[in-house]
């Protein structure tokens, strides 16, 4: 094509990151991508470098010894300005925390019907381990308590668009300053700094949470009477009814997403795959947002009709801080005399919330909270 | 028949309390019953007459002048016996709160596969307006703290089994001890002494948490390390997968239930009814377990094929202390030239958790958590 191999420097994403070239690519510009499922759950904690990547907008490149975070401070305290050292004079917090996409699946549901979103398939989801200073901390040192429990505390990227307008996002207070909450300012991922993908240098971990509301490139922390004012905490990221469309959507009608629902997919086998007679390994992830933990994990062979109990492998999760997900695995016979396999599984979490069966009934417009039964189809060699 | 007038004094069951005639009784002795659907939706709060009734035992006839409660003390502390006057020193906090028996809507598992249980239909839910001391309050008054965190508070009974054995639970010290989980020792129903049948004179009422743990006729509270080793705790009251039977299960591998998912049910019109064509009503509840709010309900006229989002009545709920239920209607056109229709509803809490739309894969040998998509077939007059 026409494409300059010279650096365009109209370009505001010619200073994005190097990526792995084992990402499978949703959108290079604003980048997003998920790693493909065979490498999804290869690891408990997945590796840095193919961690899922939800970007909105261009990678800032920020220099950590001019950066700053600033903190709004309570009526009557001095609002904070904190460079990275003043950050890691914090008591240092490490936490196991499974973030996912509200499109996550997104996929499964455009079959249904067209959305608007990013094509996600099931990897819109990842693991680390996260390590910074407790939200709670910063927000005590800034003055703030709990005297108004219906406040929001509101974050500030330094990601922005053409326009000066940052990403920005939004979370209740009570949840910012509860500290079994664990909400954190991270600024280690897995023992390294953070990359560049993934918020260099601080970003917003808040587990059992929506992807969204953990802002990366974090510059702004206030605490505000209400969520918010941006386009993704007031206009996006939120679900409806499937009767809902573009003409009738009013986004005012629905909270945000900030909990999310009991999630499971397969990861092994694939969609379409042949597998060998005799035995088959199903294999795949569970999770449950609000930390709530996964209990089990059905499989059936059969469409639905049979169902059998996989083994959760991975770390047991406390209870209410059940951050991470499971990862889980079944060995059965393969059913004799059968040419195909309809594989599905569902989770089931510790408030006993399952997964719906079919994905039509909860179809939205913008394709979020894709959570039905994942099925697999797939072929079983002669 | 054969049944003697007089009262008969071996029968342990010979003092229970009368009971309003309009409930729907599942069980005489001990006894067990629900409110009709066309009288549980006629009031947000349900009349203390009519609210459903979940015995395991018989009906304890407690004298409240004699009435004492023994909360064993902390290390270290002396251990209270609380009289009812006692009990009223301790600030009186007043909340509504829905209960709802795990066995609710059993009767639609019976119909997949037998099951063990009574045969609740979706009558087995109601909500009052509760009133009494905080456990937490008392509990600090017998020296505990949350140094534990993975303590249980047990709860006795004062009924009991003919080999003495009590009605007994647990819940999570954390819960018991944390302030907004709103956790009450209740002696007031709907501004009245608790009924004989509902615990009187003191209950345990745990927002957001499944029925079997609001012991009634309290007797004893102590925290322990483990859950409580009553068959309710341990041997019944846990959710199994589908292909779990009795000759299989183990009741240590699931966890015992606490917070209950998301439910709803139509009240309105009712299954086999014949309907005047020209516009329909459809109403009903919805709630969920944690204190999560219902933020939708969707109703279907035609089988899931399409949805409408009803209107939602009763009182809006605090965020994270959604403990009472919302009432729900919708009015819409009845297709013309439908002869009949299949109306369905399902509910979404706000952590966007959703009822999976068929029975079936959510059977379980015990019946309960029963919380498909409510299903209600009618006709409509030509
Ligand atoms: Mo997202
Ligand atoms: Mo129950």
């Amino acid at each position: 094509d026409n494409v300059s191999p010279t650096l365009d420097i109209s370009d505001p994403y010619a200073n994005d990151p190097k990526r792995h070239p084992a990402l499978r690519v949703n959108s290079q510009r604003p980048f997003n991508a998920e790693p493909p499922p065979e490498l999804l759950t290869e690891n408990y904690v997945t590796p840095n470098p193919i961690f899922f990547t939800r970007n909105h907008l261009p990678v800032p490149d920020l220099d950590p010894d001019t950066y700053r975070l600033h903190v709004v401070g309570a009526p009557g305290h001095q609002s904070l300005c904190l460079s990275l050292d003043d950050l890691y004079k914090f008591s240092k917090h490490e936490i196991t925390v499974t973030l996912q996409c509200a499109g996550n699946r997104r996929s499964e549901m455009t079959q249904i019907k067209e959305v608007k979103g990013l094509e996600w398939r099931i990897g819109a989801i990842s693991t680390a381990c996260w390590a910074g200073a407790r939200l709670c901390d910063v927000l005590a040192q800034a003055g703030h308590q709990l005297s108004d429990t219906e406040a929001h505390v509101c974050f500030e990227g330094l990601d922005c668009d053409p326009t000066g307008t940052a990403y920005g996002a939004s979370i209740p207070l009570a949840r910012a300053l509860n500290p079994e909450a664990e909400v954190l300012l991270a600024y280690e991922m897995n023992g390294q700094p953070l990359p560049r993908d993934h918020g260099f240098p601080v970003r917003v971990v808040v587990p059992g949470v929506v992807g969204a509301r953990h802002v990366k490139w974090l510059g702004r922390i206030s605490v505000e009477a209400e969520e918010s004012h941006s386009h993704w905490q007031r206009r996006d990221y939120k679900g409806f009814s499937p009767s809902v469309d573009w003409d009738t959507v009013d986004f005012d009608s629905a909270p945000s997403i900030q909990e999310l629902p009991v999630q499971s997919a397969i990861t092994e086998p694939q969609d379409g795959e042949t597998i060998e007679s005799g035995e088959v390994t199903v294999k795949g992830y569970a999770w449950s947002g609000g930390g709530r933990a996964v209990i089990r994990v059905d499989v059936s062979l059969d469409g639905g009709l049979t169902w059998q109990v996989a083994e959760l492998d991975g770390e047991e999760q406390s209870p209410r801080k059940a951050w991470a997900w499971r990862l889980w695995q079944l060995q059965a016979p393969v059913p004799s005399g059968k040419k195909e396999l309809n594989i599905i599984c569902k989770a089931v979490d510790d408030s006993y919330n399952v997964q719906p069966d079919t994905v039509a009934p909860i179809w939205n417009l913008r394709g979020v909270l894709s959570n039905a039964w994942h099925r697999v189809h797939v072929h079983v060699a002669p």
